[in-house]
């Protein structure tokens, strides 16, 4: 695989990548031109296909996995790919991992630890409900584990909704044990189901952005719903429970300036959203080191709203 | 029935009252009392029960209606009522009409005319969607005619959901004329629907507070569920028409820090949150003028954020 | 009429276009040029004029109209328009709305509108007021037909200005048909008004900039005092009228931090603020999704504060 | 003259006071009596007139100074005088300075010292502007010496607009010493007259509270009106020092949400709402210490936000 | 030991209490009388000394212990003390404990706990730094365990700065666990000083008042101070770890208006930050609760801005 | 001297400038070159040096004045330096006052001016601490007089700290004319010192950029603790004293928000942070009237929040 990244100038390039974007515009001299965008993981690329009726060019669309050959130049001090050949790939001409940034711990790995929060898990209506999520739903099961927790900021890789969500579940975990008087099978419960509506408020990688879902009700509210339908087919849940566990979901974001319809009335509704922005400030903090590997003060970060180093 | 704004110091009284509020005390002497409000709808009064072992002191419970004798006396400045005989009362004992505060318009004419506004809408799936409300689901309708719309705020009274829904409705027919590029049948609907939640949110007259699931919830979250509800019934409703109606009542308070977890994205959903506000603040200035009759300066209303007075 | 969004690289065009900037520069080589910005209605151009000196280059002043005769060409990715010849053109080599965007609506059909509600107001004293301006001021009337409402948001054109100022006072006399405690009067006359001091904040078109005294004072106070002098010429005007109507145009933007001195105080003065508020909100949406006509999410709206879209 | 304060229970008073108050209630038997809060400049009593057809009773209004005898006692902790006898007092009866608060400072030497500021004044234009205010307008001049500068907070004392205009305009003169690019004439008549609109925003002491046109316009906009209407009246005041002035008195609160509808855009209009801001707070802090005489912290302060205390 | 909040009217009493307050002042007939609030740890009576003069009553001050005797009665609804006779207790005659609210938890138990968490640092500069305050600086010691972590909200017992200090640790403890970013070291050492100033910015039991330093200073920047001076002495203590250290108790309220001069800019800094909010909100919630011990929704809180209620 | 301002396409240079960021980059072709840019008090420009490995080119670091040869060119409308020989310039072949903007006054001017300040002290401990800053202590003598006020905002130059403390004295010495309440010794002296820490904050000019201690602890912690320490080796200075300034400085900014740990709590305290504000606003706007040398309108400036101009 050649990543886009590797990319230079002059280099004739035949490769697999995946189409972004994709339209069709005019030149000056009135002629079709095919605009396109192709990325991989490590970034993306300006595409051009001036001629689109050459006899190598077929028909593809955005979403699209297909194999380009043409030319790298340099535009405007930007690198270019003039395409000469494009044709839609097959699936077994490119694996999906080159194309996607993911998690840096293994998905089954956390998936298990996270089962293991289910099993620990004493009150029976919860441990249904979460069964009835993590065991028993296929479809939710794959999307969780493909789905990044946000579009742009922090954990915006496959994987990353998993990672995040045991993340938070840990840290509740140990907040139980420090403050006794937490219910820790609620807490938990709620830490693990807390980002459910992610999973359909984000399309799947690579094209990781908000649905209609997402962009009309937002994650918190469809989360809601999910675990309310899953609630309603276990028999004898308890009313209140209901009620609480269904509170933890929709005040998670701590504020209602953060979009949450309510701000947190219990303990555990407390905890969790204290333990959401923990993790999600945490993670920020390490990406952003990440990305500028140095020791020095590497800027104002607007997520943290200060200037911000690695500890030394 | 006499009310008891009308009460006097040094009268004796038997009548029949709702009880807001039951404690059982101790006094200095550490012997136990009753510590009651009885209300009707002109206001309330404390009422202590000295001796809750004598004969004509029955059971009776907050929420209750209760046959009272007793006599009126001052003290502190306020009247108190000390009752000897105290026992709950038949229904054919007093009229439910007497102890709530209720709409200044007849709901039976309210209701006709958003009857009205239900049949003038010409998508056949949100005529149904409002059918199933306002037509076939009678424990809705007998709790939309009773709630008030607010706890405290304007629209306090039994019938206010209604002439609330029924005012903001008309706005929005308003506007709908005025603005071509509006879905009037979306807005209208999503308008008759924004407080739906609210016959949950709060229990009905004469206590008239907050529920647990009210509480939890919210108005906002309530209602979208409600709705989403009847629409998995219908058969064939349109997918993106679910999601712009449920966006509506999310977002019909217009910014995230008055609750709503979603902004306005389409036209309806803000032409609907304005004609909300509209209605909310009018009403808000209408009772505060009612209330004080003069046509000075009634001083600092903290929900208009101003000094307010009567237009001359 | 060749509109500039037409323009091609490569072509030769002579044709009369708006000056809105002009500057002499120095090249490198510390020769004079002229740099100038042309404009029309569909856009404008970035023209170089590198030898003043010719025969062909007249003397001109922002704000002309110049017959410009040139060639099209590239540069960086724009187009560049360099003149040969220049001079300023006659009145009748150029129509006007060429140049301005303007309403949608027929200016004379919306001020015809306009003043059938001034007839329609009641009281002797509000329509003389109205008369004052709408009928008897030819200056003031002429200003207020071709200012925009805005330099650079909602209804940002020519024209502009009347028809928010006709959409506004609708939307006021429907809330009157609504609220029956509301004074129609003040309120449709105060609707109609209340932007008046945008015909000196605003330039008109096609400069369409702030003035000194907008930007020293603003359109809410030139408005007032604008009213306050009419007023003093009507004889035996009520001293409580006058300082409503003066309240109702003060208060109009709502909130303090919107640059109203004052908060709203009577129903007419919330009532206002609310349809002015409706009335921007709604035509700003509009706006933006004619701009990119697409049934998908168009983005981030920093007036509305969301991510919108047209309804489908 | 006995003041207020000094009143005990049990004794007998002969005095005039001032009538902040009257209202005609019933007691529990339905019998008309005189509810009266009557002032001086160092308190008020709650006033009592149980048989209002009583000879000795004669008729009186709010505003009014009456000579009234009875008796003093004590009623749920505070004192309450009971009126047996009351009438109009006549003006040789009092001297109004007993009745209201007022400045540490001689109000004729202190309008001296402006006087001295109005001659330093260079411009002609801005001369005559101070002059047709401090010098050629009598009732303007008296209402700028008897009004205080606020109701409630900082320099609510009779003299106290003509103490804090003069306070800010000795800031404002010391500033054009510091900062050369200051245009001194321009800054110091602003600073003059940057309150002149409290003359008519607030009644006269002893009643000192908001007039009509106070609370539909506010200070900002009387004054703003007040000082254009004299320049309109000199011949040849350039158009530009105009709003120039006008901007300084419109922006002299510093920021929109203190009720400036525009924040300052020149040097002396930043000045000037630095001054006054200065002026306001050290003021404040001083009236604070003053009325809790002690090196200890007399506790929060609401307009400083901070717990405050005395500098030892 | 008699406590305050099981005193009845009508009983004499003669016991020892602590003077929270005394003031002379004066009767209506001008006669000096004694004005004194007397506290333990379950409440405080409002007291009466009529007859400064009798031989029973001896020279006390605020902060004494003093033994009294008298006679309690009902005034206005309140119990009042009047006492006969008043001297200043020995140090034998009472029990601090019983006039002091204290931690849940034994103090010596929490505080071995922390000596633990100083233990395990591995770093030696930030272990000699934790010893030299909590092994080698008694008076800090005895500070430390006596001292509330606030006047008035979460942990205002003594006690209360340890308890709070040693939850902050475990949390930060296992978040260090949680993230191997993180530098353990730094910051359970931040944790165990976080709020070391709060020893000399509140003032020790019964009085637990600002100190003239608190209110200078606060204890943010006194607990700086505090770490430097003691770093000062540790030869070859890391420049920049000291200033990390120091980063960390500054910013650890987290943002700029709860009164930290910087921001968190580094992973431990915003680490501990967040457990510090967990443990305030945690705790303030817990104490709610348990005042009002009830199953039931217990009202609007205005430190965690919800209407809150223990998990059923 | 040859200021980067006037360089022109196509000239050949040899001048000294200093090096402001330098890094090793690689062109398309993976060879490696020097991305430099270079400047003087009047600019900067980019810098390339193709062949690194040229015998002219010799070594030198971020922050040396070097001394270069080469070609300006043009490309992409801004100037490039090619540079062929480059090495590090003598102390005597450049002067330093061509590198950093500066005061327009005489450093040694304000410096005679602030020491007259300090002799006018009369309080003995006071006079000690400003002599023991100011007179004694020579490197922050230096650094005072050499660092500016701020990186980019108003007194961005050297002696800009210096001309910032003088003028925010001589203000305060103003303001303690007019109040006579205020501590005039206590008022200048917190004046004079009130910045003390931005010594420490910046490093000094050409570079002229926060330090590791600026950025974790920021100025008005370091300048607290600078005084602290100072005062420590003071005998008998006042402990309240101590307190008071210490106040004074860390309370500077006015508000929480702005990075104060304390809101002003005396009056000296409000009067410095209001002489501070003032004249930040009026250096901001001079600067920004001096760079745009015109009487039109300036455009919006977003550290006064308003359109600004001159005043004509």
């Amino acid at each position: 695989m050649r990543y886009i990244e590797t990319l230079k100038d002059g280099e004739r390039i035949s490769e697999v990548y995946y189409v972004k974007q994709k339209q069709i515009a005019l030149t000056r001299t009135n002629k079709e031109y095919g605009n396109v965008i192709l990325a991989d993981k490590t970034g993306q690329i300006d595409t051009k296909i001036w001629d689109l009726n050459s006899g190598g060019i077929q028909e593809f669309e955005v979403g699209d996995f297909v194999d380009v050959s043409g030319q790298i130049s340099s535009y405007n001090g930007s690198l270019q790919f003039k395409v000469e050949r494009i044709r839609v790939a097959n699936e077994d001409e490119y694996v999906i991992s080159d194309y996607v940034p993911s998690s840096r711990y293994d998905v089954e790995d956390m998936f298990k630890e996270l089962l293991g929060f289910v099993d620990s898990v004493k009150n029976e209506y919860l441990k249904q409900l979460l069964n009835s999520f993590f065991r028993n739903d296929e479809i939710f099961v794959k999307a969780f584990k493909n789905t990044s927790a946000a579009k742009t900021v922090h954990h915006g890789f496959t994987g990353g909704l998993l990672e995040h969500s045991l993340s938070v579940t840990r840290l509740c975990d140990k907040m139980a044990a420090n403050y006794d008087y937490l219910n820790r099978d609620l807490l938990i419960s709620a830490a693990m189901l807390h980002d459910a509506g992610k999973t359909r408020e984000l399309s799947e990688f690579p094209k990781n952005d908000y649905t209609d879902e997402g962009n009309f009700l937002g994650h918190i509210v469809i989360g809601y719903e999910m675990v309310m339908e899953k609630i309603k087919k276990i028999e004898g849940f308890p009313e209140i429970l209901k009620l609480e566990i269904g509170h933890c979901i929709l005040s998670h974001h701590g504020e209602l300036e953060y979009g949450s319809p309510k701000k947190p009335s219990i303990a555990e509704a407390i905890a969790l959203s204290m333990a959401d922005n923990i993790d999600a400030k945490l993670e920020t903090l390490r990406e952003a080191l990440e990305a500028k590997d140095t020791n020095d003060w590497i800027g104002f970060n607007r997520w943290l709203d200060a200037n911000v180093r690695k500890t030394i």
